[in-house]
C-alpha cells in the first residue's frame, strides 16, 4: 500500500469511524482501524461488533485529486494512536507506505511515524445486508425521529428489549416507540417510499445516539435497509450497521389512554423553565418528584418540597384548562424530556386523573406523543 | 434583611465567589456563602478555608442603581444551590427577603424560592492583614507570572513547600520560582511600586491558579498585601486571600547553571509542535521520554521509541547550534510545560553534557528560566 492522500480528509473520515471504536471490547482486533486503499478510493471501517460504521474517501472529488493512489492495500492500525498522529500531523500533505502488510509509515512535513499494525485478513467481515428490503428518509427528519424517541428508552438491562427503540411498519406508516415503562415517546412518520415489505424491528438506544452524532443536519436522503439481525443507513460516503435487539417488543398501544377527563393547554417552553427550577429543590429528595395543579381559572402551579432546604412554587397562566380540577405529582425529568422532544411549541397535556397516566402532545401535530405515569403523593 | 437586585450582577459576583467554595470542606458551613447587605451594596463570602473570595456589588455605579436595599442584613445560604437558583430565575429582576436571619425568601417573577439557611454569625472571620505592607502589579503581568510558573510546582505532598510559589523581594526585584525537584521554573519582574520590607513567602500553586481564574486580562492595578500566614490580592471588587505555606523554601540558585557547552536557538513553537508529536508513541513507555540530538549542521533530531507500537522521527531546522554536538533525552510533557511559558517566540536552550540540568529561555530576554533535568537512556 502506498498512497498520498489530505490530512483534513483524513480526519473528516475518521472523525465518523472513531465513534464506532471503543477500547472496552472483547475482540482486541476492533481497538484498531481497518484502512483499505483501491484505485477509486480509501475506506476505513471501525466496530464495537455492535455498531460498525464505514467511511470511504473517493480518490477524486468534483474534479479535484484527494487521493493519489500509488499501490493498492490494507491494514489494521491502532484507531486511538493513529487518530492522534493524524491529528497533529504538521503539514495537510500525508503519504502512507504499508509494508509487509503490518508496517506503516507515516509521513507529513519533516515527521515520520512508524507504526505497527496488523494484518487487515484478520479483521471481522462485514455483516451482510440484502439491499431489496429498504426505504428511505431525509437525514433531518431521521434526527428528529431519534431525538424525539431514544431518550425513553431503559437505562436497565433487566428487560433489555426495553433498551431499543421499536421501528414497526403500519399501513404506509412508521411508528416508533420507545419506553422503560415509567414513560412512553411514540413518533409517527409517512415516509414518501417505505419499505415494500412490512418489518418490525428493535434498534439498540446507543446505536441510535451515535448514529445521531454522524448524520448532517440537511435534507439529504438516507438509505434504511433491515435485514434479519442487522439495520444498515446509507449515505453518501459513510455506512452505518447496527445489530438489532432480539424478542418482542411489548404491545404498548393499550398503555395510551384514549379519553381524558382535564385538558391543559400551555405555552412548552414555560413549563419547561418552571418546572426546571421547582427540580432544583426536589433533585435529592424522593426521586426528584414536583407537584402540579390546574383549575379552571387557567393558574398551573407547580411546587417542590424539600423539609431540610426549602421549597419553591412557581406560577404560569395556562392558554386553556378543561375539565376537572387536577392535582398530580410526577418526575420533573420525565416531563423535562418529555417537553424537550415537543420542543418549543404550545402543548396540550391530557390526564385522566392523579392516578392514570396523562399524554402530552403538539397542539397542532399528532405525530409525537410523550406518556408519562405519574407518583403518588396527593 | 430586604433588598432587590439583577440577577445578571449576582451571578457577576456569585461566579467568582463559587470559585473558593468546596463541597469537600471539614466545617460544613463553608459550603455557604455569607450574604450580608448594607445601604452601600452587597457583600458575598466563600472560602474554602485556604482561600476565600469576597466580591462586593455596590449599590449604585456609574449613576446606575443596581441594588435597592430596603433593609440591611445577613444570612448564610447553601452556595451550589443559591447559584443554581439565580441562573435559573425567570426574570432580571430579584427580591431577596431574610427572615429571623435564617428564612430567605427569594422572588422573579412567578417564581418563588423559600431557602433555609444558617445564621451569618456562624461564618468564620477574615483573616486580618495589615494595609502596610504591600505592593502592585497590573492583572496582565500578574497572570503571566503566574502561567510562567505554577505548572512547575510540585503535585506530591511529601515535601508541601514545593507545593507553592516561592514569592522573593531581591533588591528591588520580585523573583517567582517553582519546582518540584525535576525542573523548575523561575521569573523576575521589577514592580513600579515595591513593598518597602523585603519579604519572602511561598504561595499555594492552588492558590494562584484560582487566582489567575479570576482576575481580568487588563492592565488594572492589582494591590498584593502580606501578612503573616496570609497574602491578600484587591481588584475594584474583589479580594482574594490565600494562606501561606509554612517553612523554608530551598535556596535553588546553585542549582542553576552558570556556563554551558552546546548552545541551541531554535523556534520555539516548531519545536513544541515536533515534542508534542514525538510524545505520542512515548506516553505510556518510560515516563514519556523523547531523546534529543543537536548538531553544527544545525539539525535537531527528535526520536522516540516503542518497541511494540513503532517509534516516531521529527527533525527540525535550528536557528544555531554552538558547541558539542549532544544526545540527551528528557521528559516530553517537563519540556512542552516550559516551551508553553516561554510562548511563541525564538528560545535559547544551553546545555552542559547529557547528564546536567540544562535550560530554556527567551532569545532576547533573561525574565523567565525554565531548568529541566535529563534521563539517563543514551
Amino acid at each position: 500500500m502506498n498512497f498520498e492522500i489530505t490530512r483534513d480528509s483524513l480526519l473528516d473520515g475518521l472523525n465518523d469511524v472513531m465513534k464506532a471504536i471503543s477500547q472496552k471490547v472483547a475482540n482486541p482486533i476492533l481497538t484498531g482501524v481497518k484502512i483499505a486503499v483501491e484505485d477509486k478510493g480509501m475506506t476505513m471501517t471501525g466496530s464495537d461488533s455492535d455498531i460498525t460504521i464505514c467511511t470511504f474517501i473517493p480518490s477524486e472529488k468534483d474534479g479535484e485529486q484527494i487521493i493519489n493512489v500509488k499501490q493498492t492495500g490494507s491494514i489494521i492500525l491502532q484507531a486511538k494512536m493513529f487518530n492522534e498522529i493524524v491529528r497533529k500531523l504538521p503539514t495537510n500533505e500525508v503519504t502512507i507506505v504499508v509494508e509487509n502488510g503490518t508496517h506503516a509509515h507515516i509521513s507529513s512535513g519533516k515527521s515520520e511515524f512508524h507504526l505497527i499494525g496488523s494484518n487487515a485478513d484478520d479483521y471481522p467481515i462485514l455483516p451482510s445486508v440484502k439491499d431489496d428490503h429498504s426505504f428511505s428518509l431525509p437525514a433531518d427528519l431521521l434526527k428528529s425521529v431519534i431525538r424525539e424517541t431514544v431518550f425513553a428508552v431503559s437505562q436497565a438491562e433487566t428487560r433489555p428489549i426495553l433498551t431499543g427503540v421499536h421501528w414497526e411498519t403500519v399501513d404506509d406508516k412508521l411508528i416508533c416507540v420507545a419506553t422503560d415503562s415509567h414513560r412512553l415517546a411514540k413518533r409517527e412518520i409517512t415516509p414518501e417510499v417505505m419499505s415494500e415489505i412490512p418489518f418490525s424491528v428493535v434498534i439498540p438506544g446507543k446505536s441510535l445516539q451515535e448514529l445521531n452524532k454522524i448524520l448532517a443536519d440537511n435534507s439529504n436522503l438516507i438509505e434504511i435497509v433491515i435485514a434479519d439481525q442487522q439495520i444498515l443507513f446509507k449515505t453518501a460516503n459513510v455506512q452505518f450497521y447496527s445489530r438489532l435487539l432480539e424478542g418482542n417488543y411489548p404491545d404498548t398501544s393499550r398503555l395510551i389512554p384514549a379519553e381524558h377527563k382535564t385538558s391543559v393547554t400551555v405555552n412548552g417552553k414555560q413549563l419547561l423553565q418552571a418546572i426546571d427550577r421547582a427540580s432544583l429543590l426536589a433533585r435529592d429528595e424522593r426521586n426528584n418528584i414536583v407537584r402540579f395543579s390546574a383549575n379552571e381559572g387557567n393558574i398551573i402551579e407547580i411546587t417542590s418540597n424539600s423539609p431540610e432546604i426549602g421549597k419553591v412554587e412557581e406560577s404560569i397562566e395556562a392558554i386553556e384548562v378543561v375539565g376537572e380540577d387536577l392535582k398530580i405529582s410526577f418526575s420533573a425529568k420525565y416531563m423535562m424530556d418529555a417537553l424537550k422532544a415537543i420542543e418549543g411549541q404550545n402543548i396540550v397535556i391530557q390526564f385522566t386523573g392523579a392516578m392514570r397516566p396523562f399524554i402530552l402532545k403538539a397542539v397542532d401535530s399528532e405525530a409525537i406523543l410523550q406518556l408519562i405515569l405519574p407518583v403518588r403523593t396527593f
